[in-house]
């Protein structure tokens, strides 16, 4: 059984679905095609689950600032984690359903099934061979557990399998200090987990400043033990797993392995397309284009193994299938750089990383949030945000942050970065009181500070170069 | 005695004090002259006791949260409103001993007095004559209560009385529901006052969009009622007091009267400098130079009777002092308008509000955060943003919204505002996921699809007009 269609779309999960909204707009002639579970990674097992997690962990959490005000109840309140798990998939299931329900309505443009390439135009799927003008191949990632950890069987879960774990262990190794492990970690600990972390390298949470991830250590670990610089071993002991890095050894109920994830490139035929595959499998991709090679064949998503985040797999969906639907190659600008990881405080990363800025030595510029007038009537003021910018003009490049509400402070600086803005540009937008992003403030003030001469003492206010809306006159 | 200064600093409230800041930096030969009480309208009874109390208020009142959760305990949780109280003002009062500290050191150059001008460069205080090149006004305000009110004694506070009270009353009226009657009544509620909101306009919280407001309106009014459209009157019923407003009474114990604040102009001697006195009694002034005239005499902070908001008295301070130092009248932009009031949704406006918008018949786009995936973790999911853009070219105007974590919106759209973008450009800008700023970009989308055909369907992501960086590479 053959058919032709003009576009066929490999994988129904974020980046797929973002191709098929724009596909939908322009032909009813193309195929979705997916293997495995409806719902998209972000919804079953990423962003939400993860993020509902920690916000209940959160709201737990809360309490001690209750008892500092003196509430009466506050210190024996007790949460179930039974139920905790159950109210987590609840809202998950919701979600995955409502990413689920986007193909629901397609008849038989919708295969359930795996799908692999005989040739550029020639998908096989089961026993039906589709032809189709143009393909997009948003297979997505799943994570990665060493072979041998997996022969630990029940002891060991990963970050996909943790959110149908029934009730939570008393204790649990969390193996990867990235973004993902990072927020399980410290969300389990809130709700009474005994957790220890283990990352082998020297940064958590995908912060490359070391300042920045040397003060997000030790912000974090009072509520649970990290062990850096050296990869976890873990192996059976009876019922439970130890777990040894860094010359320390913990022998747990749980171990969870957050080591990333890797893209689902396995069984897709990649080898019948005649690119070139890197060691990983991967072809050869223009990333402001998505094509492969000069094929009719486009990536979109985790798959590509570049950033495995929501947004730039929407992105690369959009792109992938613009280019799709007309056979062509235009070259799209990729958003500002933007990580954020929802710890307590929030970690994130925005524009360029400090690792990352290799051609200018930048100026960098500091806030410290402990103090900060509108933290502390919440008693979370701490925190550390850093601010690089180019010498002399000054203009935004990056920034790292480890700080509560650090989510906001992102986005405003990323914007300002995604604009080339400058530290004196910035400086003259309002910064409301009492807010956290007056902390943000205080750290574009040193960085212009230790900018130096080349602007001398700069206005923060702009003079005005045209006449005043209300001339000489009380209002 | 008769000595002489460069300058005179009159008010050592936030906007004297950011005026003696730069002033420190050019001359010692300066005087800061203060009557009352140290320690700024901000810090002792404005933004941080009122913040305070949200925080702390919001704290308890997520209790509701772990209920939803079943946290064992929660529906049980207590507080004392006494110790509530006492706690705020220990805060409070460490805030503004910060920020009298500030003059703490200046021995002679700071004196505690109330100022008169007895011509444009004589000041008397006391007995004393202060002879000053340049004078600086930042007298600040108090808060408005009419005379007939104050007769009914203890039964009625005002926004800087209510702070002292050791104990809160069973059931409390606040008249006016700007934006300090609207947190501290949203505040009392939430602890257990049994609160009636009380407004004379038919706008709330200092929102001018109709539609923002009718439905902050039906999100704050389940927790306590809000009558609307005619003034409230006031009258003793034995120990107690009768608020009546828009054909409803209530019998209350206290009252609280939050109808903004007048300017400290009385007894200044502004009729011995020879200026315009409006029927206020403020002299004319330019907002962008803050002369007065063309008198070596500036004003700034809330006693210029425009916006007293914290950080736009930061500016006038910084202005005044300025253009006092070379006795000039260099002209400054002011910073883009940006009005946060932080109840639950938190209200903002952010650049031009509706209402504002009179030469131009804005493109309003608008998003209804129900269901917005972040908020629906913490069940806050609620709100609604409009957004202001200029037809054709989709510059961004302003925005009113009533959101949860609002005052992060108010930012990036100010910002934006400010740096002249359209909605085209923010579109551009990375939202991460899940974060409440997706919710704006839904306002943004829907603001652009609204434009028209000025644009046909533009592309979310812009074109690249330079070569990749990573040419055609796996990455």
């Amino acid at each position: 059984m053959t058919r032709r269609y003009d576009i066929a779309i490999i994988g129904a999960g974020t980046a797929g679905l973002s191709a098929l909204n724009q596909v939908r707009k322009h032909t009813d002639n193309f195929v979705i095609i997916n293997a495995g579970p409806y719902g998209t990674t972000c919804a079953r097992t990423g962003c939400m689950p993860s993020k509902t997690l920690v916000e209940f962990a959160n709201a737990f959490h809360n309490r001690h600032l209750l008892e500092t005000l003196d509430v009466q109840g506050a210190a024996a309140l007790q949460l179930d984690s039974a139920v905790l798990m159950q109210k987590v998939r609840d809202l998950r299931d919701d979600f995955a359903a409502a990413a689920a329900r986007q193909t629901a309505d397609l008849g038989e443009r919708s295969i359930a099934g795996r799908a692999r390439f005989v040739a550029p135009q020639r998908v096989q799927v089961g026993e039906r061979i589709i032809e189709a003008e143009a393909s997009i191949i948003a297979t997505g990632s799943r994570p990665v557990v060493p072979d041998a950890w997996r022969a630990l069987g029940r002891r060991v879960a990963d970050s996909d399998e943790f959110f149908e774990w029934e009730e939570l262990p008393p204790s649990l190794a969390v193996v990867g200090m990235g973004g993902v492990g990072l927020e399980l970690a410290q969300a389990l600990s809130r709700v009474g987990v005994d957790v220890y972390g283990f990352e082998a390298s020297n940064c958590i949470g995908g912060l490359s400043d070391e300042t920045v991830a040397r003060q997000a250590l030790d912000m974090l670990q009072p509520e649970f033990p990290i062990y850096m610089g050296a990869r976890a071993e873990l192996d059976a002991q009876g019922d439970r797993v130890a777990v040894q890095g860094s010359g320390r050894q913990v022998v747990v109920d749980k171990a969870l392995v957050a080591l990333g994830r890797r893209p689902n490139l396995e069984g897709l035929g990649l080898e019948q397309l005649g690119v070139v595959l890197d060691d990983q499998g991967r072809p050869r991709f223009n990333p402001h284009t998505m094509q492969v090679g000069d094929l009719p064949i486009y990536l979109a998503g985790d798959v590509d193994g570049c950033v495995p985040l929501l947004h730039e797999a929407a992105d690369e969906g959009y792109i992938a299938a613009h280019n799709a639907l007309q056979s062509g190659a235009l070259s799209f600008e990729r958003r500002t750089p933007l990580m954020i990881v929802f710890s307590d405080p929030h970690i994130a990363v925005a524009g360029q990383s400090l690792a990352s800025l290799k051609s200018v030595e930048p100026v960098i510029g500091a806030a410290d949030f402990a103090a900060q007038g509108r933290l502390r009537m919440t008693r979370s003021d701490r925190g550390v945000l850093r601010v690089y910018a180019e010498p002399g003009s000054g203009r935004l490049l990056g920034a790292e942050m480890c700080v509560p509400q650090g989510e906001h402070l992102a986005h405003l600086l990323a914007w300002a970065i995604g604009e080339r803005r400058s530290v004196h540009d910035v400086l003259r937008m309002p910064f409301y009181h009492p807010v956290v992003e007056e902390g943000l403030r205080s750290a574009l003030r040193d960085t212009r500070d230790r900018l130096g001469d080349s602007r001398k003492a700069p206005l923060e206010l702009a003079l005005q170069h045209r006449l005043p809306c209300v001339p000489a006159a009380g209002q």
